[in-house]
């Protein structure tokens, strides 16, 4: 075969199996999207097009497209029973909706509850003062702006909670496609920030996933004292 | 003569003479500075040591210091009796000092009044949000920040206020000697916001001082309406 | 609703309402511009296709198209009649205008008078020399070019007005997609210049125009006393 | 005050305050750190030679040098009597030490218990492979290294617990002052790895920390339950 | 004639005849391609697409389209009878498989023996390891992989084998077409590695036929004495 | 020996003997230096320290030294008699002497009659206009700018002889050691400007001599006919 | 008129009309092209595709399109009859050659006589050895090389002829679109070497003609003696 | 102890202890020396200064200094008596020499036969020209070379046989620190050339002695058939 199934487990039980779809043609991802839906876990592939999901619903005809994301999945939805715990996705505009949608979506396949939280910009900071309560009660927090980045910075000054900060290429001249953010979010004044590539969405889902996952794991190791 | 010291006033009137010291020897800076100081304006002298300041005092003995902006002056003092106008130099942090004071001065001698806001950077957003009535009372509010440089996004998104940026090389590693504040400052998502070069007190304060002189000479034409 | 249309007042009262085009769906943007025109005041949209104008036309009729600027407005003119200050819009090439064009209708839009001197570039010098005196008629310059962008540091040694430069990605090769005039005009030999993204017509405008009324304002606290 | 010290508490309950050394007279670090000795909690200064310590002893006896760390505390402890939870600091070289011990000092003194695993690179696997045992009881993993940063990946891959990335600035030529080890690890092709800046061994403490402490507070509201 | 085809044969004796597709049209690919199959010797076309392919059959209809590749070869097997040595052509993902390809058929070509291992990426470190035999059987190892690159460093630290290293542009983001993984194997920490330029699997394996030819022609020498 | 003394007359008949002082030690430069002297031809010795100078001096009594252009040399006067041409030697401000001075320097040694005209940055084109004549009277003239280097441009437009453009290190910040200017001069929207290294006035005489050479033996062709 | 013509001629007297296709639409070019006829000078328009051709040829017949050149003119032909000089245009590879027939097609249109040698990079030398009676015969010699570079230091190196060094964009992978050309060619180890931009053939015509033009002048002012 | 000295073996029979002096005491170098004194091997210690050779020769004293190289050895001769090959270290300018000494020592450490060819650069193309011979009897080639490096790409033109090629530092302005050199070298239009980091000598002696072992393995291979 073109590529080596039983690895995609390797990341990790709990963890969906993932399928990256960029530079994979219809018919490759649709037949690896195929032979997941056998294990009974759910399934995400990521970075696909209307046209791949096209593909992998000739086979699976319960796969489910997400638009905006570019995703598709299999036995993933919107509210998971247990959920390991919330992760807040926030973006700066509507602009970086498309990589909110793919951590959003990764997020839920891997189990965890996920609060929205889109277009809270610095440059209208009552927006984004509103929702502090909101930020307070997740987990992790997965923020997600392009241009200045500067959206990192001023979360993680609320709040005392992981953040997950994704630099997008949103923005034109001198982004120079997403390292204005990028950089931005590396030299935060603020504390508590972990950065991922730029438009990595499903990267910071599966961060903030194992985060969340690494706390509920010492509930276990503590209750058993 | 090794400079063309007329050339000083093309600037403009109502401006100080002003001597970029960087890699001029301390006599060189005195020789040029004991010259000024015939024209009755205000003499400012920026980029200089203590040891050119030495050389300064021992021609011009009633020359002043400014050591945290590295700067000497001359006929210029803390507050203008008729003030053009108020410009306010905001900073991020302590480490931003030098700069902003550099700015501070060159508007002191540029005829205006400076209100320092210091140390209001976003990881500790109610500092800032304390001075919102302050800033609102500036012509140009001159925002100096390093790292990644997002106080210019937030102050330009509080008021309607012409912003002038400067990017410090405060910070360490992928700051790239203030890349990063200079690329976000140049994305920010707020409106109002002009860019000068790195580290560069002293054309903010000149950019600010045009700006505030160019609303000046407005309400002549207006008042002779 | 996919976007929170109330916040775009937050810019400030008497500006238009402004949507930025670049990367929204034709009828995202038509629908936002719909829901604009009550507001009574002027519309404007940048970064538009023809094909996102087809799509305002057909809800707002008498919605204008600006070919060159990109752009689609609602009750902005050529001349406003009681005009908050003059912004000249100042190009090296006509390879420029096209910001120059975005520039312009944003000025426009925010309730400014309009000079356009265009292809004065370097190259040539007596087609700027000979712009002197229009040039001094502004409150604010708005210096657009590419290449070397060598005309911000020439027209701001000309003029004691505040000069926002932008740099625009006009060349190729070594121009790296505007950095090399970005780079210029940061770097300028000559005072009183503020530098926004490259390309960057529209936010030129905003703070040309936010200067023009930061001078306003000061006519009335002056008169006031 | 030449600044403000009570912002420093901003950071959170629990977490010691924390003074940033560099660019800071010896006379200016010892002051506030003498000032900050009064609240109780721990003491931390980072980025401090042997003669800003030896301004600091002088004013509080009681003061500890962290020679490889750069480093001043007070009231820390090699082992905190009960920690947060455990975090391992992971390095390639040892030239990678200064940093390592950074974070190292910098967690302790937030309250966590800290393993040390140095001189591990992927130059020779075994090094790292005879650790998983001790990798896999860390709460968060910290794993620092410069050159091309691989080991990053190489753990993140081996373990699924929340890898915090430092790249550092060893190595020379291309290297480019950490830019490669920054590259590799936001470039990682494991899951579960957030990058911070170069060299920036504090911020990673800081950042893994706010991990274990949102961890435990999910604890709490289980058990609630 | 548009390009002079004898100095093609400067390359080596034993060496095919090579075309460097990219940039020319189909039929001057062609009509180089049918003037060299009168040397006798293999013939190998890179960077050539299907149409380009097609334009070379219709005059040579013997040649061979390698898909993956992006090659058209004439004469040249996966076996060859009397290689001159093995070259392992590792690759860390699927993704890569493209440059592995055009290094393999290249080496074929060359008149090596090559030993494909694909999608052994060191996020899953066992899959490496249990190549560990096969790698050692080479004389000269490909490294293929875009990302962070770090696949080069762990195969170089497990054999003593000239390591040649090929940067992908395989990832996106803050990989800069594949800058990323090209600073990171030129930074290796392993001993023993050489890099040739970003998804250049032709230039590779050109440098590891090099290896193994100088290597024999040793042999000979040496059984001279 | 150390070096091969021999290839340094590999430039060509008329120029002088060149050491490149950079990295050599006193004594090396010393003793290269006093060998050339007994070609009887002019001996120079560029990015030399006072110190290297002592050294020289010990072993050839009659060696000058030039302060500012950090050079030494032998048989090269002010004024040559039968120069080969006139080479303008032009700065945007005095900080570029240096510079501009090996430059003078260096075109001297190769037998060129030099015309300075300095600080006539374009900041104050007043400055500029002024010297059109004494412009358009050399066979070449060598611009030396930092910051934005605009002024490659401004007197490539001006003129119809070839601009030798040197960018300087001159600046600060964005300037990024001297790539503003480098960049600005290889964008230049004149025509006839060729760019060469940052800070190299040495290199850029030995072009601009070149090219005055290469006219002077095309004279002699012509008039054969 | 969207653009002021008469400025073209600004460059001087003796060059062709210069029109830079690059972002004109067909109609605009052709309509340039039309009016530019009626000086009797040649014309010459860059950067121009088949199309717009054919818009320039329905309005002017006798215009002729240079296809690998991108060019369109009128009354420039192959052989000048009393050529200004003559300018070899050299080339390392068959991809070199669209810049290189814009410089040579610019050349001829400047009034030189153009010998093109092209094909002849570094990799193999005897193809340039046997260049250099040929090489030696031209007063200006352009060389036009992508990848790194090299040909400009070697041809530099074998002539005492000034060289207008072109990078062009040819490669790929880490030649970053010309930038590794760009700085080979800066940094030349050999003298004379000028450097235009990337790609920019008809700038290293204008500079090679210029210089030609300089020499020209000088056997005026000679023979005047 | 403070580094796990056992590692140092890792890298293969016969070859020396290597120990990496940057970043490292003296003391720390001179007791890891002493240590690796006891293996019987050859011991290397690289990037030493003359004050860490005292160190080491207190503790060591037959420890030897290579001054140009900055390297201690031990066992270590000009001449290996069954030298497992012969590699070629070949410099463009004296300024390289540096790296070249640290490459030939180093290779000498490692069993290698070593023909220095210095100061051969392409500026000059008759030194290298007359080196064919010498290049021709080399096993592998290191070329050293700073600038734009153009040597490696002339080198592996002449020869087939393997390039190692070490981009320096050597230069100034637009080398950016040896990036021109290093992109030169990657870009390279000749085959078989392997790239190492900047200014390392060291790490290409180490591939260059892989390779010629890898060579001899496979004698063994051979005869045993
Ligand atoms: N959007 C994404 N960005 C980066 N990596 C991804 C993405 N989606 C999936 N992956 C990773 O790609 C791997 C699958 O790669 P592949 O073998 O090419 O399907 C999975 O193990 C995921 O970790
Ligand atoms: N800190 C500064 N940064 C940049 N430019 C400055 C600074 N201080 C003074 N200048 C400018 O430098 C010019 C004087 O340069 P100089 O002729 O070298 O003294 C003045 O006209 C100022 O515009
Ligand atoms: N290929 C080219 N690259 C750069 N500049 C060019 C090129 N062709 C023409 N030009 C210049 O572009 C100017 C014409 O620009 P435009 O006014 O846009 O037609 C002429 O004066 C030429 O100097
Ligand atoms: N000049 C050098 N450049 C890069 N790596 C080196 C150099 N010299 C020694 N090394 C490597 O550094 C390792 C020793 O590092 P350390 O443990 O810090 O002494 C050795 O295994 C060598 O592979
Ligand atoms: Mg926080
Ligand atoms: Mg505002
Ligand atoms: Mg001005
Ligand atoms: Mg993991
Ligand atoms: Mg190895
Ligand atoms: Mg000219
Ligand atoms: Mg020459
Ligand atoms: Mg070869």
């Amino acid at each position: 075969g073109f590529a080596k199934v039983d690895h995609y487990r390797a990341i990790n039980q709990g963890f969906p199996e993932v399928i990256f779809g960029l530079g994979k043609r219809p018919e490759q991802t649709a037949a690896i999207f195929e032979r997941l839906t056998k294990t009974g876990l759910p399934v995400l592939a990521t970075r696909c097009t209307a046209e791949v999901y096209g593909a992998v619903k000739s086979k699976v005809p319960e796969a489910v497209f997400h638009d905006l994301a570019q995703a598709v999945t299999l036995r993933v939805s919107e509210e998971n029973e247990h959920p390991l715990g919330t992760i807040a996705v926030v973006t700066a505009g509507t602009a970086d909706l498309p990589v909110a949608e793919e951590a959003a979506v990764s997020a839920l396949a891997m189990g965890c509850r996920v609060k929205r939280i889109f277009d809270v910009g610095v440059a209208g900071l009552h927006r984004l003062l509103s929702k502090r309560e909101e930020l307070s009660e997740a987990q992790v927090i997965i923020v997600i702006a392009g241009m200045e980045g500067a959206l990192a910075s001023v979360v993680a000054g609320m709040v005392d909670i992981p953040v997950v900060a994704v630099p997008t290429s949103i923005g034109y001249g001198a982004n120079f496609g997403g390292l204005s953010a990028l950089l931005g979010m590396l030299n935060s004044c603020a504390l508590g920030v972990g950065v991922v590539n730029i438009d990595n969405g499903f990267g910071a889902a599966a961060l903030a996933a194992t985060i969340v996952r690494s706390g509920r794991r010492d509930i276990g190791r503590s209750q058993d004292v």
